[in-house]
Parts: C-alpha cells; sequence; structure tokens
C-alpha cells in the first residue's frame, strides 16, 4: 500500500455510514441491484442526475479536520463580554455541561413524540417550565421557543389571535431590544400588523391589538409596568412582556405586574452565547391561553396503570398545523439548551440563583455608584445588570476597555453601556470602574457605600423555584445521579436507531460535537467587535461554500435557526424579490396536497394564498392539475412549495417538469429540504429548478436532535434572490443588502452548532458525501425489501425503488386485527426500538427511514423485531390472542408489569423479552402507556407533588 | 450580604460534600453531637489534634480554578514528539475519548470486586487480555499493571518464583529502556537478585534465573530473539520480552519466538502520553505461570443460571497476599486505560491497527530512505519505527528540529533518533527529512523507492484480533452503541454510593476531571525537554506544596504510581537512610496484626523481617506488645508500618506513644496512608510521628478508581528522609538526590491524573478540606449510629464514636441464620447498592464508608435497604422463607428471573422492587450470582464465543 493509502484520509467515511464492505455486498444481493452505481440509476431519475464529483475538497481524518477548525477558532478572539442586549456570559457548571451537553444520552434523542420512552427529558422540561412559571409569575410555560425575538413575535401573532380588539396595531415598547424589532418589523408586514412603537405610557393611548414591554428595557432602565400593562389591557390589548430571566430573579414578576404574555431568553441559567445560539426562549401565558399557545407544552398525565406520566400535551396543534389561517409554523424547540437551563435552576435552587441575581446586580450597583462618586453621569439610576455612563471620552473609554480585554456597548457617541453577568468578577468590577473614572477601586469600601439600584417597588417578594426538585439536588453527586436517572429513561441513538422518516437521524459523530464547547467557539457575543470574530465569519464562510457545492446555489443565509424558519425565509426572499420587480401582487402559492403541515403554514405566514395541488394515488404531483392552477393563478403566482423526494419518499421523474411550469408563469420554486440526504452528492436542488431552498442542518448534516432542538435551516438561493435575504439591525449579515430586516433574533441564527455540519462535510469529502446518499437509499430499499415480506410497501418509484424512506402500512392490519400503528409503535419500545413516523404523510402507516450510518446488524435487528410484530399481530388475528389483551395493545411493558399476577394470555418472556437480542440489551420503558387523552382533558403543565410520582 | 459573599467563592464545598446544614444539622441529633466540632472532639484524641487551620489558600470557585489551571496548563508547550522511548502520540478516537475517559458510567466504578454488577467493565478487560494473548502469541494475559518497568520488574520476580535455576542472576538486554533499567536495579538489590547486563547473544553465557530482551531495542534496532530465548531457556532461565506494543502489530510475536513472558505499555493503543502516565502496562505469560502472576486477571465463568459470565480469577492470590515470601504488592492495575487500548483494537480492528503500524513503519522507512539517499548515517538498518541518524551537526538538527516544533532524542553528541507513531502525518515526514537532509522531500518518489525495514523472518504472518468483537464495531454508531451496552452493566458512582470501607469512594467532581484530557496535560511527553513542561512542573510544586500543608512533611515524590508502590517508595527511603548512616543492618519492619497485606507484602519485597504486633480485641495496637518487640529489634528495628485511623476506623488514642517508642529504638514510622481521608485538616500524619507515609490521591484526593485504576501514591517524607525518594535516570526529579534510583517508570508517576487532586485542594481550600474530614467523620457516624438499630456494629473509639468508616458485624446472623456476608452483599445489588468492603480487616463483616460526599437522603436509601434486609435474614432465621430458597441466597436477581414460572416463596416484588425508590430507579444485574469456584477450577481469560452469551 502506498504511504497515501496507509493514511486513509477518509477513515471517516466508513465510521459515518454503518454497512461494510461485506454487507453492503450481501445487502446489495438483497435488493436485487448489481451495484450501488446500479441501485442509484434505478432509483435516481436520469435528467437530474449530477453527473460529476462535488466541488468538495477531498475527506480528511478526524484528527486533521478537528486541527485545523482548531486553527480557525484561534481566529477567534475571547474578550470578556459586557456588551449585554439579550446575551451575557455564564458559568455552565460542569456537571451539567459533561453530563447534558457533551452527553450523546441526552444530544442525540429525537423529539419526545414517544412519550413512554423520553420520561427523562420530558421530567427536564417540565422543570425547565416550572422554572419559567414561577419566575415570570404566569399559569403556563411552554417547552421554548426558537430564541426571544421569534418568541415575541409569536406573542404577537397569538395576541392577535386571542384579543378581541378589532386593531391591526400592535404596540411595542421603544426600549424593546433592536433585534427584536427587527424580526417584529418582519413578521408584522406580512401579517399585515402595523408597528406602533413608543414609551410604555403610551401603551394605552388606543385598542392595540396586543402591546410589548421589554424589561428592563434594551438600556438597562427599569420601570414599573403595572400602569401601562392596565392601561393597554384596558383597550383589549394582550399586554405582552419581553424580560431578562435573571433579571426576574430579583424584580417583580410580570404575572404581579398583570401581563399576559411573558417571553424572553434563558440562555443567562447557563447557556454558552455561542455567537448567537443555540439558547431556549422562555413562551409563559395565563391559562386561558393555553389552547391558542405556539410550541410545544409538556404536560402532566397518567399512564395505563394510572401512575403518573409526562408527554407532549395538545400534540395535534403542533403536528397536524391547521393549514388555513395558520399563524404560526413552528415546530422545532430548543429541547437541549433548555433542559440545560432548567438543570442550572435545579442545581443552584432558588437560593443560588437569588445569589446569582443578587451578585450581578451588586456588582452594577457599585460599578454606578463608583462612576457616580467620581463625577460621572449615568443615564438612568435605577437599573438590575446595566449601566449606561454618559462621558465625553466615550470613544477613548472604549477603545482602552478593549485593549484591555473588555468588550462593551458602544451606544451612542458619548454613551457606553456596561451590562454585568455571572460570569464577572471582582477583579473584572475594579478594572472597569478603573478604566471609567481613572482612579483605583476599593472595592470593599464602594461595596458599603453603593446602594441597590431596583425601586422598592420592583423587588421581588415572591417565592421562586420552591418545587423539592429545585431543592433536591444541590451536591454534585445528587444532581449527577439525578441527570443519570433521567437519561436512563430516555431512548436515544446511543442505544439503537431511530428510523424516523423525513427527520433523517443519523450519526452525530463526536468529532464534529468536540468543537462546539470549545471555548473559542462557546463564549463570543453575537455582537462582539467583528475583528474578535473572524474565527466563526470564517467558518460561516467554509460551511456556505460547502452547502453552495452542494445544492448549487449562489449564496446561503445562515440566519433562520430551524426548518421552519428557513420556509419562512425563504418565502420571505420570494416575496422581497417579487416586491423589487414590481410583482408584489404575487402571492398564490401553491402546494401540493402531500407536503408537510409547515409549507402552508408558512405560506400563510407570508399572507400568501395557498392552492392545492392534487397528488396521483402515488403521493406524486398530478402535472396536469399544476398545469391547470399555473394557468389560472398566473398573473399572481407567486411560488410553489415541494419536497424532493417526495414526502412519500419517492424520486418524481416529472420535477424537471414542474419546477419549468412555475418558471413559465413567474412564479418561483422553493424546495423544501427536509429529504436533502436523498440529494446530497446524487442531484442538486439548484440544477434541477430550485430557486431556493432551505437545508435542515440537524437532518442532512448531522446536528443533533438534542431530544427536541436545536435545529439549523438555512437557506440556499439562487443569485437573483439572493439581495433578499435577511440581514441583521444590529450585526450586518455579510452578502445581505442593507434595510433587509430580520428573522431571527442572531445574525447567523444557531452559530455554535455551525461547526458539526462544517465538520461533517469536511471530513467526508466528495466522495464520503456521495456514499451516504447512496448508501442511505441501499439501506432504505433493503428495509423495503425485506420488510415487504411482511407488511405492504407503499410508493416506490419506475423501477420498483423507494428513495431514502420507506412507508409501510398498517391499515389492512389494523382492518383485519384491530392492531394500530400506535399498538406496532409501542410494541417496537418492547424490542428495544424508537418507532418510525407514524401516520405522515399516510395515516395509519409507518414511515422508515434508516439513513446511511445503520448497519446491517442493527436494520436486521430492526426487522426480526418487526417480522415479530407481524406474528404477533397474526396471533391476535387469529384468536391466538384476545384482541383486548395482547402484547400489542398492553405494550409498552413497564417494570411496574413485572410485579403482581400475570394473568395474561401471553408469557413474560414474550412481552419483555421477545427476541433474543433484547435480553442481551434490554431497554426499560419507564411507564405503560400514556393516556393522551386524559391528559389533554386534565392540563397540568407543572411540576407535580413529587408523591404522586410513587 | 457583602459583594464577597454573594461571589460564594466556596460554593465547590457544598458541591462536594453531600449532606446540607439542614441534613447535617438532623445527622448530628441523630448521633448525640451538639455540633460538628463536638463530634471531632468526642472522635480524635486531643494530642493529635491540628489546632490552628491549614495553611492553604482560601477556596476558589469551580471556574477561578479551573482558569487558574488552564493558565499554568498554557507554560507547557506542545512540541510534535518523536523521542520514543516507550512514549508516543496517539490519535484517542473521539468516540473512546468522549464516552469511556470521560463518562463518569466508566470513570466512577470501583474495582469489579462485585462482578455482577460489573459485567460491563469484565468484557471491556477481557477484550484488553485478548488482544494482548493475540499480539504477543502468549497464552494468558492479565488485565494490566501499572508501567512497562514494573512490570518488567514483576516479571523478573515471577520468573523467580517459577524458574528451577539456582541463579540469582537475572540477565538484562543491553538494549533495555533506560527507565525499565532503573527501576530493575531498585527492585534487584532488595530482592538480593544481581543484574547482568549484556547483548542479547550472551543471554545463554550462565544459568539466569531470568533474562529480559527489548523488542525493539531502545535504539529501534530490531534482532530476531529466537535464538537467545532458545539458550537461555535451555539454562532454565524464564525468558522475558519487553515489546512494543505497537510493533508486534508488525512483528512476529515473542510467543512465536519462545518467550515465557511478554511486558510493555499499551499506551500507544490510544491513550495519551500524559507526561508518563496513566498507561495500562500488559503482562502476557505462558499458561502454567498463571498461578504465579501478578495482578488480577479476568476469567469466563457461569453464573447461578448456567449463563456466561465474567469475573475477577483468582482473587484471593491479590487479596489476601501471603503475609510471608511475598515478592509482589501489586494491588491497583490501570483499567480506565487499559479499557481505552482495549477498546482501540475494538474500534479499528484487525485490518485498522495493521494499516496503522504499516504506516509507521512506512513513515520511518521513507525517512531512512531518504536520509540514507542525502548521504546520512544510519546506526541500524532494521527497525519498525525508530532510526538513529549518525551526524556530525546533530545538535543544529536538533535545535533547528525544536525551532521547528519536533522533539527529537538526543541521543549522543552526534546521534539523533527519531521515532515514528500515529499521528505523525506527511507533513511532519517532510518537515523531518528536510531538516536531516537539508533537501524538499518528495514523498511520492521516496515512498516509491524505499524498502521496508523490517526483516522477512520478523514480520508478522499470524494471525491478530481474530475474534468477533474486534471485527464487529467499526462504525461510530455501533461502537458508541457498544460502549453503552457496557456501562449500562455497570453500577457506578453516577447511579448510587459505593461506601467501600478503607477505599474512599468520594465524590469525582467534573471540574476536577475536565484538566486531564486538555491537550496541554494530556500531549506531552515525560522526557520533554524541561522547558516545555514548566505548566507540569508548576502544578506538580503546586501539588506538593497543598499536599506537604495537610500532611506537615517536607518533601512530597510523586513518582509511585499506587499506594502499594508508594509503600515501596516510602521503605525504600527508610532503607536508604539506614544505609547511608551505616545502619544497612537494620531490617526488622513491625507489623501490626491488622495492617492490609500489602504492607508485610511491601516489607518483604525490601527484604525486611516482618515482625508482627499484636492488636487488642478493638484492633488496635497492644502497646505492650509493640515495647516488647521493639525492645527486641533494637538493633535491627527498621521500621514500624501503621494505618492511622486504624484498618477497624478508630482512632487509637496511643498513636503518639506508639511512634516515640519505634523512634526510641531507631526505627523509622511508615504511616499507611489508606485513612488519610479521616486525618485532613484535624490532625497530620507528620506531626503525630509519621516519617514517612503515602496519600492515595485515588481515595483522599478525589482521583476516580476508574473502574480499578488508575491510581496515585504519592509519599510525604520528613527532611531526614527527602534526600532518599525516587530520582528518575532519564528526566531529573526536583529535589531528589542523584543516583537514587526510580520506583516507577515515568519521574512524576501518573502525571496527567494530578490536576485532579490538585484541583480539588484548590477548590476546597483548607476550610473545605477540614469540613470535608468532619462531614466524613459525622457520615460514618450517622450510618454507625441508625445501622446499630439492625446490626452490631464492632469497634468504636473512647466515647463510642467510629472514625471515618464502621464495621458491622453479620456473623451472629449467620450462625442463627445461614445468610453470609456474601448473601447480604449480593443482595444489595438487587436495591441498587454496591457492596461495602466485605470480611476485611475482620471476615463476617460489611465495613462501610460513606465519605463526605454523600447526601443524607442517600445514607437512608442505603440505611432503608440495610434494615430491609435485616428484615429478609429474620424471615429466614424465623423459617418464613427455607434457607436455601430465599431472596438473599438468590440474589443478585436478574432479568433472567423475570420470565419462566415463578415458584419461590417471595413475590417478584419483593425480588426486584423491594423498597419503592428502587422500582423509581432500577439497576439491573446483567446476571445471576457468579460462579467463582467453576472459574477457577475451568480458568479461561480470553474472551469466549459470542454464542456463549446468548
Amino acid at each position: 500500500m502506498t504511504l497515501s493509502k496507509l493514511f486513509n484520509h477518509e477513515e471517516f467515511i466508513a465510521r459515518h455510514i454503518g454497512p461494510s464492505d461485506e454487507e453492503r455486498g450481501q445487502m446489495l444481493a438483497t435488493v436485487g441491484a448489481a451495484s450501488l452505481e446500479a441501485l442509484i440509476d434505478e432509483t435516481v431519475p436520469a435528467d437530474i442526475r449530477l453527473k460529476r464529483p462535488l466541488e468538495l475538497p477531498p475527506a480528511q481524518s478526524e484528527a486533521t479536520a478537528l486541527a485545523a477548525l482548531k486553527a480557525v477558532a484561534g481566529r477567534n478572539v475571547i474578550n470578556k463580554s459586557f456588551i449585554g442586549l439579550g446575551y451575557h456570559p455564564v458559568l455552565t457548571p460542569t456537571v451539567i455541561l459533561r453530563n447534558v451537553l457533551e452527553n450523546p444520552g441526552w444530544y442525540t434523542a429525537y423529539t419526545p413524540y414517544q412519550a413512554e420512552i423520553a420520561q427523562g427529558r420530558l421530567e427536564a422540561l417540565l422543570n425547565y417550565q416550572q422554572m419559567v412559571i414561577d419566575l415570570t409569575g404566569l399559569e403556563i410555560a411552554n417547552a421554548s421557543l426558537l430564541d426571544e425575538a421569534t418568541a415575541a413575535a409569536e406573542a404577537m401573532a397569538m395576541a392577535r389571535r386571542v384579543s378581541k380588539a378589532k386593531s391591526n396595531q400592535f404596540f411595542v415598547d421603544s426600549r424593546v431590544l433592536p433585534q427584536t424589532l427587527d424580526v417584529l418589523r418582519t413578521r408584522a408586514k406580512y401579517f399585515g400588523f402595523e408597528l406602533v412603537l413608543g414609551h410604555p405610557e403610551e401603551a394605552g393611548n388606543a385598542a392595540y391589538f396586543g402591546v410589548l414591554f421589554q424589561y428592563p428595557g434594551e438600556a438597562g432602565d427599569l420601570i414599573d409596568l403595572t400602569a401601562p400593562i392596565a392601561s393597554a389591557k384596558a383597550q383589549g390589548a394582550v399586554a405582552i412582556v419581553a424580560a431578562d430571566i435573571m433579571a426576574l430573579v430579583a424584580l417583580k414578576s410580570p404575572g404581579e405586574m398583570g401581563a399576559d404574555v411573558a417571553v424572553g431568553n434563558t440562555q443567562r441559567f447557563g447557556v454558552p452565547m455561542g455567537f448567537g445560539g443555540p439558547h431556549a426562549a422562555y413562551f409563559a401565558f395565563r391559562d386561558e391561553m393555553k389552547r391558542s399557545a405556539p410550541g410545544r407544552i409538556i404536560g402532566v398525565s397518567v399512564d395505563a396503570k394510572g401512575k403518573t406520566a409526562l408527554r407532549m400535551a395538545l400534540q395535534t396543534r403542533e403536528q397536524h398545523i391547521r393549514r388555513e389561517k395558520a399563524n404560526s409554523n413552528i415546530c422545532t424547540s430548543q429541547v437541549l439548551l433548555a433542559n440545560m437551563a432548567g438543570m442550572y435552576a435545579v442545581y443552584h435552587g432558588p437560593e443560588g440563583v437569588k445569589r446569582i441575581a443578587a451578585r450581578i446586580h451588586r456588582l452594577a450597583a457599585i460599578f454606578a455608584h463608583a462612576v457616580k462618586a467620581a463625577g460621572g453621569t449615568l443615564v438612568f439610576d435605577r437599573f438590575f445588570d446595566t449601566v449606561q455612563v454618559e462621558l465625553a471620552n466615550a470613544d477613548a473609554v472604549y477603545q482602552a476597555a478593549l485593549q484591555a480585554g473588555y468588550n462593551l456597548r458602544r451606544v451612542s457617541a458619548n454613551v457606553l453601556g456596561v451590562s454585568f453577568h455571572e460570569a464577572a468578577t471582582e477583579d473584572d468590577l475594579a478594572a472597569l470602574i478603573g478604566l471609567f473614572t481613572g482612579k483605583d477601586a476599593d472595592l470593599s469600601a464602594l461595596d458599603a457605600a453603593a446602594a441597590d439600584a431596583i425601586p422598592a417597588g420592583l423587588k421581588r417578594t415572591s417565592a421562586i423555584l420552591t418545587h423539592p426538585v429545585f431543592n433536591s439536588h444541590h451536591s454534585e453527586h445528587e444532581m449527577l445521579r439525578y441527570l443519570k436517572k433521567l437519561e436512563n429513561r430516555d431512548l436515544a441513538m446511543n442505544h439503537s436507531m431511530i428510523s424516523l422518516g423525513s427527520c433523517t437521524m443519523k450519526l452525530n459523530a463526536t468529532s464534529e460535537m468536540i468543537p462546539i464547547t470549545w471555548p473559542e467557539f462557546a463564549n463570543l457575543h453575537p455582537f462582539a467587535p467583528r475583528d474578535q470574530v473572524q474565527g466563526y465569519l470564517a467558518l460561516i464562510e467554509g460551511l456556505q461554500q460547502q452547502l453552495m457545492a452542494i445544492t448549487g446555489f449562489d449564496a446561503i443565509s445562515m440566519q433562520p435557526n430551524s426548518g421552519a424558519q428557513g420556509e419562512y425565509a425563504g418565502l420571505l426572499a420570494i416575496s422581497r424579490y417579487h416586491e423589487a420587480r414590481g410583482e408584489g401582487h404575487r402571492n398564490v402559492c401553491l402546494i401540493p396536497q402531500s407536503a408537510h403541515g409547515t409549507n402552508p403554514a408558512t405560506a400563510q405566514m407570508m399572507n400568501m394564498q395557498v392552492v392545492v395541488v392534487k397528488c396521483d394515488e402515488n403521493g406524486n404531483v398530478d402535472i396536469a392539475d399544476l398545469k391547470a392552477r399555473a394557468e389560472q393563478h398566473s398573473a399572481n403566482l407567486a411560488a410553489l412549495m415541494i419536497t424532493y423526494p417526495s414526502t412519500h419518499g419517492v424520486f418524481e421523474a416529472g420535477i424537471r417538469e414542474i419546477c419549468e411550469i412555475v418558471h413559465a408563469h413567474g412564479g418561483q420554486v422553493y424546495m423544501d429540504g427536509a429529504n436533502l440526504n436523498a440529494q446530497v452528492g446524487v442531484t442538486r436542488p439548484a440544477d434541477i429548478g430550485a430557486d431556493v431552498s432551505h437545508m435542515n442542518l440537524h437532518k442532512t448534516f448531522c446536528i443533533p436532535h438534542g431530544g427536541g432542538g436545536p435545529g439549523m435551516g438555512p437557506i440556499g438561493l439562487k443569485a437573483h434572490l439572493a439581495p433578499f435575504m435577511a440581514n441583521h439591525v444590529v450585526a450586518e449579515v455579510p452578502g445581505a443588502q442593507a434595510g433587509q430586516s430580520a428573522v431571527s433574533a442572531a445574525p447567523f441564527g444557531s452559530a455554535s452548532i455551525l461547526p458539526i455540519s462544517y465538520m461533517y462535510i469536511a471530513m467526508m469529502g466528495a466522495e464520503g458525501m456521495k456514499q451516504a446518499t447512496e448508501n442511505a437509499l441501499l439501506n432504505a430499499n433493503y428495509i423495503a425489501r425485506r420488510l415487504g415480506e411482511h407488511y405492504p410497501v407503499l410508493y416506490t418509484g419506475a423501477n420498483g425503488r423507494v428513495a431514502h424512506e420507506c412507508i409501510i402500512d398498517l391499515r389492512p392490519l389494523k382492518a383485519a386485527s384491530g392492531i394500530t400503528e400506535v399498538d406496532v409503535a409501542k410494541r417496537l419500545m418492547d424490542y428495544g426500538f424508537h418507532a418510525p413516523t407514524m401516520s405522515f404523510p399516510v395515516p395509519g402507516t409507518l414511515m422508515i427511514e434508516p439513513t446511511e450510518s445503520e448497519s446491517k446488524a442493527e436494520l436486521d435487528r430492526f426487522i426480526d423485531a418487526m417480522a415479530s410484530i407481524r406474528r404477533e399481530i397474526d396471533k391476535v388475528q387469529n384468536g391466538t390472542w384476545p384482541k383486548d389483551n395482547n402484547p400489542l395493545v398492553n405494550a409498552p411493558h413497564s417494570k411496574a408489569d413485572i410485579v403482581g399476577e400475570w394473568d395474561r394470555p401471553y408469557s413474560r418472556e414474550e412481552a419483555f423479552f421477545p427476541l433474543p437480542f433484547v435480553l442481551e440489551n434490554k431497554f426499560w420503558p419507564s411507564v405503560n402507556r400514556i393516556d393522551d387523552v386524559y391528559g389533554d382533558r386534565n392540563l397540568i403543565c407543572s411540576c407535580p407533588s413529587t408523591d404522586s410520582y410513587l
């Protein structure tokens, strides 16, 4: 072997892709394909095949790629940030850092739809909700949104849904964070809302449908909002407060001031700034709004044995977003980060967080006192953590601070802002006082002399975090064991494959994850001076180059921080494009029947008229109907939204023609990137005809699902749309036009997880990316062929091939046996597997996407489980087991089923260890089947008393 | 609160110590003490109480201490090392790094004595043994030793045990690693062996009892050892080969050359150099030596249901080391590192490791070819990875290499050595060729031209790593899940407390663990130029200062890398001291009856005469007997070895008098540091009268047990003994005298884990260290008081107090019910607990050491479990349950017990979930009770076929 071969720079490809060469050969034989190449030829239409390798550098080994990225990271400068504006340095408790953020048991889990094997995360999220409820003084909180700005936008939309005021005017506190206002502007425009800016005192001046206040204001100033809220509500407005979570520890809560809704970022509770994200935004509200609220809410229910059990409440709203009148398309939340923030509260407890908040305030108060004592001028005397100072030599002080390693906020030519935070030290305080006063600080003396700066009426008097969970795990051993206990209740990819159709749960490799907790990526403020973030900008540009090569687009916007956000940003670019051409009237969005529910929801949010295009019995677009609709709406055609391969898992042969029809009528093609995993290296969206498309970095490009977030949904745009990507009002986006308002709070979305996708592409190279797709298709076709012996497989392409996923039909069996797709999903838990996607896109089916990362051995175990379940269904069908008492309807079987009399018509062995491999590596569902109806009827979304768990 | 209080710099103290203030109050009430101070007064004799705070800096917060240590680490320079000499840069697979080394599920486990809840580690260690067996070509391997040098010394000692040659001469290859020779010199002197150095060809020149060859030689040269081995064996010698594990992948194995024993370091299999350790040394040997071999061996047995199950074989040899004629005191092994090395083989598989070894060789061969082609002179033409070059301008090249970031080996004024390794790149090769030849390298051309440098007869032809475990887990998902599967079988401290008496399983805090995987600590060669390791030297000096403050000693030697090694180093210093004073005849070592088995073993190894001192019925030294023995042996008295508090967990009041008696007769006091956890901050060994003492950093100072290693056992010495601490022949130890030979391979032992103890002490400060001890005493007394209601508690001090551990007596219950201490230990597994120490120091008892890190809630769960077990014993005793069929004798209950008929006189609930908290957080033993006798009779220490697991 040559030295170069011995280096095996492509080693990672075989780490990422499950099947070995030998397994691949066996699998090709099973599916009846002569080679991988032949299989692709039979699967992907010839007219869209990419004929040349992707223009990507060759694969790098894990060590080489990590070293190269470390050098890039080294170009970032980690100054101490006192900028504020919604992002603050934190001290992440290391026990949480290592055992949650860096632990595949937490980060490789899926969204907790299958609640019986997700009780750990669900409890963690319930803690998070309880923390938000306590701090906001409201009655319910959801399990997180994407960022504070979009949370505010969601609150605005919800206000319109629930307000009785007829107005289309929404009042916004002029003290709002600038990035929040920017996102509100974008959303309001297409909702047809008018934003009215003003001081809180003006909030009752008209009958707004909603009002939004910032608390404290962006400049740090503190105002009691009780009166403004009351006057706004008197006019019929829904009162929303965007509040700093750390400030709420010390301040009277929004609920106590009368607010209906509170939103904000929980980043300060132990989540690194990460150059803008990801962090969990909170969203709390009054009980009566619970059926109008966006996002996921964790609720308390009971299982089949009456034991307390948790699950996502009111799920139907989320999973089947109303196709008409939707004004939210929110799907992803920020589970991993919400869990970190909740665990921060669990670990510190009420006394701990109060001490931290008090310390932060004390630092600010001492600083303010020192500045005043030295003759300085404060802009505001009442504040929590942020002090603005008016000074003649502002620029000199700013520059001196930079030299000393401190980033301040440059508010104006003669005003500087200093926001204190958990990570600020006594040395930092002394240094800052020195910078502002020119004198050495005597901290003890200043501490003795400085008064607090929170008005008496705004000091919090109500209790927080009183639930035992916040008062039990304060030693590291207790915390470690609590985290482990919860982790053990959840089935994640470190146990077995999670074959979610359309959700693409592939390997989240360790070498991809390692960089995100490097301090150089974790500890940067999104608004830091640009010369300090050159590493990030290089990383972002590198990833853009990679994604352009893969998709064929001319530009990439990193701002959308979820797939649904990507859809929104994409339609936004299309709308802006039409407007710029004087064709702002184009507002018809064609959407095939088979589309994801988010597509029409997004179109609605963009004020587009959704026109549904028929599909044939294979789920393919009915081209004749498409033509007819396009012609009918030719003058007003804005866009087509289409998923490719289709949501039915098929490469539609007519895709080029479809795009051409839309273009011929002046429309733009939005390609939903959910199934991009099947395209990479074998075709490209831009070549096929798409004008814009989002890329789920958390699906195709290996960002882990984190148990339900974070995600990232950058969009690729063709050159004519590129000028219309989102910019950012505070931190300009390179390549974006001035004045294009934002879709997310941060300029580059959840920037700190971008290294994951970058590393993946760098380690795979052109060849690896293509092989991944080929093997994803092989694995799916192998599953389809083998499962086809036991279940009907729906939808195949011209040559009988599926794409990267396959749908098996359970409806005939259900008709014959009464066993439902839910029973099968729950029964899979007893075999140690997470269910595939259930009843999407077709009710009564399972959609299975194995991804390329699963070995044949793992696929075979899954197939064995499904075959065994099929035999079980037969036993129900033929009467061996009663319809109401069999391992399927009783699934999952939990520890609680072990004890007591066993009066079932099947054995314990059949219940718990139905196949030999299960005994070898058993996963124990911690509860029995959960009663969703009970939970929704008796909605409880806060922590139950500890007794109820027994 | 003042700003300073708000900073809560002492926060970590309450993270480390389990009980909250409130719990502490309740516990003091239970034990009947007015305060912690009062409890200490009643427990620790007044005449040894430390009257002032420890001279340590105040506690630092986790973030502050981490930042400060990061700055210290930054003083290390990470050059690329090509030094060789037994230590090489590696590429640790990140999936192993994160999921083993950085995972508390692996690092907080105890030594796998309780095999039923340690099957994961045991399987990992069996893989490691199989890997060593394959690579060495021998029949059995143990589960690791401390380092290559001590492994060689153990091999020498074993050779004397098994050889029939009458000689006391041991032949050593002059090509041996210098540090190995240094350790052999130390050991040989006190064993009374004569070392004969020579070329391998001379190994048959006399009837040596053993011969040791290095393979390849320290200079990299390769010799076929077949003939030398044969001629040595013909004279009755045991033939030992110290071999490079990576070289063995490519070379004919020691076994194939006829060797009886092979030893070496497995560091190159993915374990970072860490400035010398820890790494796992391997030790392989012929089957007939298995009952003479040192260390732990994992063996295959069956459980009560006949299922294959693993456990430590032949344990009795280790746990009850023969008090007479011992020539090994080995206890600790390097489990965590052995597991990493074994998993490296699992992940890469045979083809992967062969490619890596081939690459390393190829790099060396190309380098050698390029040097020769440019007119250079090689010292040897046959080599695996190390090329020595003779050159006139050696120093200039060496310096130029340093400038370019490369560390070479400076062999002599005109010879440089270059050792290639896994982490070397093509760029490195080109750079090194450039440095040595002054020309740009055309690597492709050189690759084509360069011949291999391994003689044909030495190339490996035999297969390696053929077992399925090395051929199944090559994708990252498969590897991740395999690691998780094994982890889930083991009960570690992330599940519940492990109250091992004398083993002190306290919290291993995350912030203590984080620094050890920083590159600045992980990637340094122990023999790197001193100007590159200033960070390490500062860390070591800092830890020495901390430990001197805590113990009162005048000097600390970091070299011993286990507690037993510390004992050896301590007695060595004493012997050298006596010798230096012309009293080399002093060779009597007094050891109380109650001592750990290692004490007499160590004394034997130092050629001392062990004289046992009687103990009274409380386990305290019989002072009258001590006096008599000291007088009797006054002329020859060398030392007393004593544990304090005593192995019975009591602060003996007479300790000062005991030390004085020994000193009066010219003896030195060696204090065994096993129980130092009970002394810190309340008394000091040096103040009490000890002259030298080891400190188990892995007990008192938070280095995790790692599932059975690594440990660290530095010794503290009074000034008069300090000159006699171990030095190092390659890398001088600051403060040690020249010419004092070594006890370990590396100058500072397992240096890379020293940050753990350093961080612990830095974060606790003087106050925290004292509180830890006080709370350890409180927790132990609380356990003693509460368990005293159910079981007799043996041994208390003058005021009825125990020290940091307590012993409960099961003998009366055993007599009455037949239930043994083993039954209780196994039954605890069903409750989710690891058993305390069993039958030490008193047969038929359990010794419980809760440590300060356990909360009252956790102690209460344990007490509830023990109380429940007591009620179960009563049911056996009163005939409710038969003696041969009850939950105790059937314990532990595994998953296998769930299925099938249940014909037991107790319920499944009583079996599996005997208390409510167990259902909430069940730990599942993966096998039933293991049959030790079967395993020892049918000793199998290699991987069984996979079928046998089903």
